[in-house]
């Protein structure tokens, strides 16, 4: 297979979904820039910046909406140097401290959230986010005699498989429905979920019924953390993009017999929702804690968006 | 069967759940308490005081929690003359007057409330309240345009048995997970719930989730609306009782195999929460639509209790 | 010109708003009950209740939703006697009593409505409400040292009326825009409005706008009162029924030449809006000043409804 | 001393503060009136009403804020015979009862109070409320494993008072400054206090701090209870009357030295402040649990006042 | 006319106000100082300095309180170079980037702003803003089936402006009174206004009415965005300034007939408002779609402040 | 004394707190740092390193929980030339850079926020900080006819230290205790208060209270600002960490004699509550008036944090 065939091979996992989730989508583009970059040989800068142009442009559009893939393809293609060589040494370089980075991004959250849990916490989350759960288990690493509540996150069920990672930890573990989020509230300390992006005005885009929870916790006056890898953070939403809701399969809510029992029944699946920046407190980054309204500064200074190219 | 062994028949089938339901429960209460005085044969009014005096005790005893059961007895012994027939006399019409109004309630509830229900209103309810759907299907049959959003209502899914209600009907339904509430709050008009409970400061004790809902519909000033048959509020929250939320079996959460596998996991399987009344716009009842600060009106002049009684 | 004929008189003037507003129209439905009753000669009970229902339906059927002419036949049609001139009687007294009682509600409001009002406070009112005016005046004729801001109140400007009244009296006005409600907001001491109806709830239908003043009152922690005649009162919502709220002519709101120029300009113009209750501090009334949760105490105690008859 | 005096004493002890305490004032003036009664000797029943009236006027005039005076006056000198003998009787049951009932309500509002106090609960108390204190205390002997915190309450430290009373208990207390009430706010499951007076709305007359409290508990979604005789429910302001808060002396706040080294230095010293309604979730009274919204029914139904005759 | 007569009568052109509006001020301004740059004949830098910094605070003290002013100075003003003719360059050029971007920003802001509309939508806006309309218009002519509710905006009247430009573009279009924006906002999807000026802290200064707007849209969970080219970012609140509400002339408010009817009648006719950062989603800039948070850094990043140097 | 002990002195002095408050530890850690570097006669760069690295760890482990500490050493010990020579120079630089920025920054600060200060306010501010001092003293000396309300602060009582400073310039002042604050709130214009330190998310650290007093601020729509040296920004918060909340003496609240009366009495003293930045309207500190959210950019731009090289 020569070197395009194996961007595009990439390429067509992340279609395809064979390639799936945030950070393994930005590190297989990442990784696949730099294999091409590798074995590009051309003679003049501008031949290679147009390969270069076309490579990113047939990553990015694997996954149009994928808020983790233009991050790793704009931290990859950053280079200054007009030498060719150069030029492929400073891709190389930045695909490597990206997916470095990358790498590292949990155990960083996991170390600076872990800061905000106390000896005798109780804990909410909802879903399974790696990032949230770091934090978790770190915290608990540390000897901080800590409790969980786990929703139980319909309609995948996720909240068992948060339920079991944690009592595998020894954590206590308290599984209930998501109905019951505003009832437990009360004796809660912190709430603690992940990200599936966050917007330019710290809006947080996140597992169905993490809203809900937000709202829930601030009328509590409940801490609300998010935890989210910096590749998280959607540039596009500077734009004034709203991020879409993807709704999913009827599939995931009822079963084919009830299916078929009610044939007139609309299903409404929507797979995430949005949490307005006022119901956050802060968002554990792997570059520190922040507050949601530092989602821009995020974007610009540690992703390298320059809003002034926009439209 | 002697009259007495009817009424504790009565009694032990509500003990064992055979009779279930608020309004079943006050019924059957209602029904034993005549027959029995019907059949009774006493001498003097002390006498007679005290047989019934027993009866009301046995039947009260049978389900200490449930809220209309005291409300049908007390409406029903309510009598005033010292002359043994005359009295039997007002409790027979008592029971008969109490039982005929419990079998209109709904028809009323259903037509309260379907005033408050416009042509075009996207309506949402949670659970399988019969009250709630009573306004839902009058406020249909009189040829408003209305959709539902049903919530799954998570543990034991009653959003299904609702949705097939509405859809026998004709009204278009669109079912969702217990999370995604908050998400389509925006696009409601009006929310609307049944009642377990109505607590003397206009608290709703509802399905586990209520409380939920009604946060998410204050939020995006929504109405908020709860039907209840006036045997559903609660006279011993005047005395300051709390009402106590049962705890459900974690049978209803998870199934055997998941229980096996996580043997460590604790579950909460809360039946009910609690609403508080700043979020109830109005509580629908077979005598009127009442704000949530009507309650201790509705148990005073409706149900007959004398709070100086107390304590 | 025979007795009938004199009550039909009456009410093709309320229908034809000869007789407008609610107190007025309330005092001439009273006046021609009582004529009415004063001249019917009938023999026997029978007889006379249907002349009397009869005569209280025409009235009623005038202007379905004047909210204070029901209030008024209800409270002059309430007779217990079954002997026909103990009832004649009873309903002659009952129609003097409510015209005196509506032709003093002002002065009590007035009365009690100053008690709120402190020395030195500014006032912010909306329209041009009689009771909320004499609340006003009463304050200042009792030597308390006041002022007004008083909003246009588009777009029939009674806010100019408003303040030609207040000036008469010598009390120092400002005028502002509509617009101009919530930045002049956090100087006020006491907003004050009338009532075009009070609802069950406590909520009130009020001149549009009223609402949004509310909302900025609550949002600074500024009094926010209002001034209604217990006849205001609408027993109708116990029903569950909402106040329609009326669409007024466009031309209110645009001049012909305007008109002409925009012809696909759609222009809506509501009369009132609706003020939830949790916006709103007391209500001040001609039986004293009442929170708006106890709307149904008013309405049950001093319009003499029977909400177990609705329906 | 003839039995004019005598009642003239009590008038004269309550004026000097003699006689004080909202309690003590109304019972003393309830005994008073009845001994007043037993020893008067009139022939006619007019001339027995006049001086009734002036007797209760002499009673009210001794302390025109003090709120439960009129209440005990009122509910003592409501007679209805014409027949002075039994008008007599009356007025000394009257008495009677009400002094048996004042005696009886710290009991009684501690059982009805302790019901919404669980085992576990952390409580936060301010001031020195004898009716709140007997809420913990009834608590903590059935057995509840409760702790409290105690505000110090400047100027006068009545949270020292409060803190002794309840270690004589042995339940565990915790002092804290004035200003921490919001820090400690997060862990508290229920605040209670006491009550000066309630008035019509519900809003709650207290020590000074008491709405900072109240707000603090609503931000925290805490629950926010008062425990209120009946006898402190103010009929006065039916008729729109403010309660007027006191100002006390400097000398509470600064000693003297501190005074004589700033001498320009102005201090404000309330003694009380203004709860809001909204901030209070229920009122412990000694006739049950009630929300205040029903002030307005307590100050009707159980202190006798006739709205209808204001003004 | 020599180069100092030319930009001379520039400046007299915004003082009198020829030359009016933020854009048109901001870029009569940048253009002066090309044309004088381009004729200027100095020998030493330091003499080119001196002129230059005259120049500038000539233009500056124009309008002391116009927004736009001191941003396209500073933009324009802002040489590095320490010889003549680069400086010359540097100037010349900045000033055509400032001009050529002020004239792209509404094309831009129409572009970002468009993405937050979606199809469906009724959106409603306040006064007559050439960048909320760009937004919506933008977002119509991409083929969204969009409805406006224009608010009149007393006491000028811009809403018939904006109605006539909305229908122009086909657009349906409904105009209400400005008392009547909360009653319509339970049905609008997004409201979108201009601005005047924006704050460090990201308040809004615009027409009077619009911060009223933005609480009825907080109340009802509605989206509040406001469209502000980056010129309209206010550098001085850095140093803590105020903005200082310009009071109008009564005449807007009141023909002079009315004003000679009621000689004592105040006025009071504030230009703008301010709308406090917690009311708005997102301001929709030319250089990207950022949370009211961001302002400081859009002064900092994009106007070229430097707070260090202030005071 | 040679230079290192010179170091170590002042060292000692920090951890002894013979040096204490932020400002001046902050100063004579830098005076320490640019003595000891001045003296230093190194030959290599990587020794020259070494000997600074030494010296900050061991000025910053003085006081681990000082937060202008770490701000003070990172400023003066940012180098970037690798010649010793050029190296030393910088240090020596940036800590009298330092040392005349602290001196001038109350005098900065009393300026920008002077400006939030309008003739006529009334201003209330808690315990007793130089930087609010500051400004309203300014503000003062400019002429405006301003007012202060003081709390007095328990335990330590500085209210009364402010009154006096404040009496002392002439200002009208009123002092309270804490529990007024809500009281008088309703008069305020504008609160105002100083900082012991500022957290990334833009939460405010400081004595006791001051979360309760702007809790009642924002209920009432005034103003709340706090007045803050940058230096008390906490870079440290971007980790994640918690500032931790010091528990003070018992002595404070509670003298001996009282102590021994109420053995088993626990007391509760934290010096600081946190505040959060929901309720602060902007933070007035030496480089400009920002809001809380900016704090992230504070801590980044002046001083000099990088958060990529954390944890």
């Amino acid at each position: 297979m020569d070197h395009l065939s194996q961007l595009k091979d990439t390429a067509d996992k992340i279609t395809s979904m064979e390639i799936r989730g945030a950070g393994r989508i930005a590190k297989a583009a990442a990784l696949a820039l730099r294999d091409y970059v590798e074995s590009l040989e051309v003679g003049s800068i501008g031949e290679f910046n147009r390969h270069i142009e076309n490579a990113a442009k047939l990553l990015v559009d694997t996954r149009p909406t994928a808020v983790s893939l233009p991050n790793a393809i704009r931290l990859t293609t950053q280079y200054t140097s007009s030498d060719v060589y150069e030029a492929k040494e400073e891709i190389i370089n930045n695909a490597e401290r990206f997916i470095r980075q990358a790498n590292d991004a949990l155990r960083k959250i996991g170390e600076i959230g872990a800061r905000r849990i106390s000896d005798g916490d109780v804990i909410m989350t909802h879903c399974n986010s790696n990032a949230a759960l770091f934090v978790i288990t770190t915290a608990f690493e540390q000897g901080k005699d800590i409790s969980v509540i786990a929703t139980e996150t319909r309609p995948r069920r996720q909240g068992l498989l948060t339920s079991k990672h944690l009592l595998d930890y020894g954590i206590p573990t308290t599984l209930i429905v998501d109905s019951a989020m505003r009832y437990c509230m009360k004796k809660v300390d912190t709430v603690i979920v992940g990200a599936d992006a966050i917007a330019v005005n710290g809006a947080l885009v996140n597992k169905i019924g993490t809203s809900q929870l937000a709202l829930a916790a601030h009328e509590a006056r409940t801490n609300f953390l998010t935890a989210a890898e910096t590749y998280k953070f959607s540039p596009n939403t500077i734009h004034g993009e709203f991020i879409e809701i993807e709704q999913r399969s009827i599939d995931e809510v009822l079963d084919r017999e009830t299916l078929a029992d009610l044939p007139e029944l609309n299903v409404l699946n929507p797979a995430f929702d949005i949490t307005p920046p006022k119901y956050i407190d802060l968002i554990i980054t792997d570059v520190g804690a922040v507050p949601p309204g530092m989602a821009y500064t995020i974007i610009k200074d540690h992703l390298g968006w320059e809003v002034s190219e926009i439209v």
